[in-house]
């Protein structure tokens, strides 16, 4: 079976309503992009083909835990530097 | 004025009380690693000089909004592939 393409809307205009104003549940969080001056997400929603990129601050608010979700997959992690045991600026 | 270093706890061992058992409430996260073998986020307490290592999956649930602002202000963006008005993988 042919996968169909996962349809992009809120690419050209912010104004465009996002499944969000549509009572769409979020699915999963799958980019985030900066290139229109604010950052977006983009949204994919539960029980259809389609994804919205809607601004980040109503998405943190809405669904914090796919966000969160997608930033931990998304990310490499550096090693904090080696702590000496003597050190004073540990406490406790 | 001389800066006083910022304590850091939970480097050793996870089960040292974090400021979340001691009642403090979270300030910033500072960082993240996942040397541990678990992804740990580094949180400064508000009205503390101290921060303490703790599994994300707590700050995750604890403070959300941090913990988004942390990888927000700590992630680069890519842009989104340019895409064509008239590809059918477009809707609306």
């Amino acid at each position: 079976m042919k996968k169909r393409p996962l349809g992009i809307s809120g690419l050209q205009s912010s104004n465009i309503p996002s499944g969000f104003d549509r009572g769409f549940e979020a699915e999963k969080v799958l980019g985030a992009t900066d290139s229109a001056g604010e950052l977006m997400l983009l949204v994919k929603w539960r029980h259809s083909d389609e994804a919205d990129l809607v601004p980040a601050r109503i998405v943190n608010i809405k669904c914090p835990k796919l966000v969160i979700e997608f930033y931990e997959q998304h990310s490499f992690w550096v090693r904090l530097p080696k702590v000496n045991q003597n050190d004073t600026s540990i406490i406790r």
